[in-house]
Order: C-alpha cells, then structure tokens, then sequence
C-alpha cells in the first residue's frame, strides 16, 4: 500500500475519527505528555486497534520533513479518493441538490486547506480537483485543513472540463467564481439551486475552457485600493453565499 | 523617529502607494532585476522621492529576521494609527453609515493581515484592536495584509469595550460574530446600519465584557465534522455579508 505520514494533532485526530485509511501505526515522541488533546487523540487510536509507538524526536523531524508535527505523526494508506458517481449519490441520500465544489489548478497546500475546512462547515457533497498540475490531497493539505478533509469526498480527474460538461448533463448548474468588473455580483443569481461551485488557481484564476464551460460566471465585488482577494477568501465567501441560499439546509440548529 | 523596516513587493508598494509613512530609503539586494512589479516599485520610490541603495543580500537577510523579504526592505517610519473620530469622520465625509471593524486580541499575524485584505475589499470605515496583549501593526501584519493597511484607517485603543460604548453613544451598533447554537444567524438581521463588527480571538473568541458589551451577538452556522472555523475566514464571510445588505455600496460598477 502507498503510505503516508500524517501530522499534527487534529489532522490525526479527524483522520483517526473519520476512519477511512488503513492505519499502521501511531508515532510519538518520548517527551510529548499525555493530557489534553493529545490524550484524546490516544484514547481514539486505542478504539481504533491503532498501536502507538514512542520514539526519539528526531525520527518524527526527519519523516515530518521540517513540518510542525506537533509531536506526532500517523502512518496511512493514501488519501481515499472517491468517484464522480458517489458524490452525485451523496446529494440523492441527503435528498438535497448536488452542491458541489471544483478547483482548477490551485496550487497552495494553505488554500486548499482552508477552503476545506469551509466545504466541510457549509456541508459540500463533494469536491472536484483537478490531477497533475494542480494540488493533490498530501499530508500538507490535511494539516492545513485541520483534518476536515478526513470527511470529504473529494474527486480527482484528469480533465475538470469535461467533468463540468458530465455534471451539466446531471442538471448542475457551473458557476465560476470571477472578479468584476463585466461580471454580475453574487446576489444577483439564486444560488438555491444544483450547483457546481468552480474556483480558479491563485493569480491566473479559471484556465480559458473552464470558464468557458461555466453556465454562469459571478463575482465578489472588491471596493478598496487593493484590488485582489485571495482565491481561499473568496471561495468562502461564495461558499457561505450559496448555503445561505438553501436557507442553511442541514444545519441542525436551523 | 521609530524606524520599521517594512518587506516584500506588496507591502512596500502599497506603502509607497499611500504615502502616508515618513520613507527613509528603499533598499534592495545586488542581484535583483529591474523588471515586472520591481521595476513598478523602483519607478514608484522614484516618484515619492524615496532613494533606492542597493546592498548584499546578507544585509537585507538580518534586517528581515528569517522573513520572506523577496529581495527589498523599505526603511520607514512606524505606522501611522488614527483616532476613532477620524474613523467617525470618514463614515461623514463619505456619506455612508459607519461601518467599523473591531479586533479583540487576535494574535496571529496572518489572520489580521487576511482580515485587513477583506476590510479593504469592502470599504471598512476604520479597525479598532485592542493594544498590548492583541497583535500590532507590525511589518508581518502589513505583509500578510498584502500591503492593504496601508490604505485603512486603524485606531489602537487601551480598552476595547470602553470604545465600544463611546461608538454606541455615537448610535453605531456593536454586532459580535460567534458560533451557534443558541445565537442568531447572520441573515437574521438587516445589516445594513451603522455598524461595529467585533470578533474574538483565535480559540477564546471575545472576552466576555467584550461580548457582553455587544447589542447583538450573531454566527455562522456550520454543519460540518469538524466545528471550527478560522476567525479570519469567519470575519470575511461576515464582512461581506454586511456589505451585501448595504447595496455593496461604494462599488464603482454596483
């Protein structure tokens, strides 16, 4: 099995708690105390038949890569991606429109965490990437998810138009996220339909085929003297925005 | 004077560009180009008269203390804090109602600067955060704002719920940004007043005189496994929430 080496406490813990890798073995180093999260972190390895092995720190410094560990590292099988088809299933069970997130080419481990975490937060059936030149789901993205996607479904594909045009025949609507100023605003279209959400890569935005396949494109108005959001800010804005349009549907206290 | 070295293209070009920091010399490394945004900066410290030395790279790398300079420090002076009636006075001479955002001890430098990015974006009338055990405006925060402080009006006060009654004085509503479940959501009422955003720091959220303060307290609701989100993602969702309910006014193609 492809194996890999998650790091920091609650990119372990959501890992442990999500229960979707193969897990080795939980490392330690011979310092850490037992209290707190990390306590928790070896009850929940207990539950899960994970063995915990210490070791000297500096093994944990050389498999963690200069990383901030936190003081631990969880050996596992590769990220579980899932397909096309289990996303759109998702949307069936929870009867509620496909609500869905695709990112072409962003590149920076720390957006696509934090874009993530909001996916998670905002209920996200599942979630498009594109392969190769764009980030895949490493250690780095999970850490800087803070585990969150430990519980998404997330897609690779080689081609992310030709995935649009699979989800435009299943009735989701693709709109990508732009900035003005020939673009109308994000309140101007009810977003309380089946939607693919789709991000561009920081800086360039959507490649040209992939904006070109979007039904609609919107933008998040800017107003200041620096005219730029970061693509993980403005993603979760328009994540919150569309959640909000389906009256915050799922959300226990609603 | 106090002296701060500010770093990075963004952050001395924005600092440049608002010119309101008394700007002592803009130094470079020996080996960098004149081309693309450093050429923009050069021909823009030519303009405001700011002489432009270059230096080994060593010199420049103990100035910036480990920090990603890329290439050029700008040695000015500290940053320019306003009062709260010059905050006030904008919301005046700009015809619109206050629209302010408060920071209660964050700490990290990357979730202010994210934060200052989204103020800037939708027209944030002024910042008021706490001084002494809250972050500064240091040079981290201005780079992690991508230089967008530069441009904001920021008032740093000894008491943060003593300014907070002062602005309810001055009729503007001091709204709390928190979790669920027993708080409102966010659409639940009409942002569009005169409003003071407070948010809380990162893990403890507001100090509880801070929150006891606030008119109204309201959340983001999440649905997700993992119930949390980051306070700079929180606040710009919420930021851009309120200037939605204002017409996204200001907005030159609104």
């Amino acid at each position: 099995m492809a194996v890999e080496f998650i790091y920091s406490h609650w990119a372990i813990m959501e890992c442990l708690r999500a229960g979707r890798r193969k897990l080795d073995q939980l490392l330690l180093t011979d310092s850490v105390e037992e209290k707190g999260l990390v306590a928790e972190i070896l009850s929940t390895a207990n539950d899960r038949g994970v063995p915990v092995k210490r070791v000297p720190r500096r093994i944990i410094d050389d498999i963690a890569q200069g990383a901030n560990h936190q003081n631990m590292v969880l050996r596992a099988s590769s990220y579980p991606y899932v397909d096309l088809e289990t996303v759109l299933d998702v949307s069936k069970k929870r009867n509620e429109k496909p609500f869905i997130l695709l990112l072409d080419l962003l590149k920076d481990p720390q957006n696509v965490g934090a874009l993530m975490r909001v996916a998670d937060a905002v209920g996200i059936h599942g979630v498009i990437m594109q392969e190769r030149r764009g980030v895949a789901v490493t250690p780095a993205v999970v850490n800087a998810s803070s585990g969150a996607i430990e519980h998404l479904n997330v897609v690779q594909v080689v081609n992310l138009s030709q995935t649009m045009k699979e989800l435009k025949e299943n009735d989701v609507w693709m709109i990508g996220l732009d900035i003005g100023p020939n673009v109308p605003t994000i309140d101007k279209t009810d977003l309380n339909m089946s939607l693919g959400l789709v991000l561009g890569s920081e800086g360039e935005g959507m490649r040209r085929l992939v904006r070109d396949t979007c039904d609609l494109v919107l933008c998040l108005p800017m107003r200041g003297n620096v005219a730029s959001l970061n693509v993980a800010t403005a993603g979760s804005v328009a994540l919150y925005s569309a959640w909000r349009a389906r009256g915050w549907e799922g959300w226990a206290h609603a």
